[in-house]
């Protein structure tokens, strides 16, 4: 195992401060591996702007709000998430999501899920290239 | 499907607020379920006092401080948690929660995770009996 993976991995043996993990970065659309059980992994995003539709055919996908406001936008209806409100996107579900401002959005999805599913788009961070911190 | 059980979960389509949710009950030990993702529950959970030495033997479990402080004591260390802190017991691994005071945690495990692992304690919730709120 590469050597600083290791050791960042090593970490998790200790306790994970979702404030302080925020602290470490400031890029938008890059989620960060904070965490993984059950070969789920818990990811920290800084989101702001429009996104793009896409959908993950096999994984739902939840968002829960650390900080500000993230609009879900369906094919078929808009949910409002304000901080503290989680939500499951299932499965094969169409979703867009917008943020007016800067939010901060803690996401839990399965390991070798796509950033935005089957869809290429400059934002897409493959799963290869989101590391932990 | 049972049809309150059914009304329940069609109430996913909405934000889960984690306040609201934690407003709805107040006995300790007993977790209730409000989100599921990808074969995961996501349930939130009132405790003081100790819990018992326990394990699951297959499943890893994430506590994820909401208000308060949680110590989780291991065969060879002490974790202390404090709010916006978590932190995950990987499977097989003996723990004990102990909240000196009332804890609100948030807890991400498999379904059909049992409460207490192997061991039956008075305090044991089977999950059968663990509701949706």
């Amino acid at each position: 195992m590469h050597g600083l993976f290791y050791f960042i991995k090593m970490n998790q043996n200790k306790p994970v401060s979702i404030q302080q993990k925020f602290s470490l970065f400031n890029d938008q659309w890059s989620p960060k591996i904070i965490a993984e059980s059950n070969d789920q992994l818990i990811k920290l995003a800084k989101i702001e702007g429009e996104f793009v539709w896409h959908n993950h055919p096999h994984e739902d996908e939840v968002f829960f709000i650390i900080k500000g406001k993230l609009l879900l936008k369906f094919r078929d209806k808009e949910i409002e998430l304000k901080e503290g409100e989680l939500y499951v996107v299932p499965k094969g579900v169409d979703h867009f999501p917008v943020a007016e401002e800067e939010c901060w959005v803690m996401l839990i999805e399965p390991k070798g899920t796509r950033h935005t599913g089957e869809t290429d788009f400059e934002r897409s961070v493959d799963e290869k290239d989101q590391k932990w911190i």
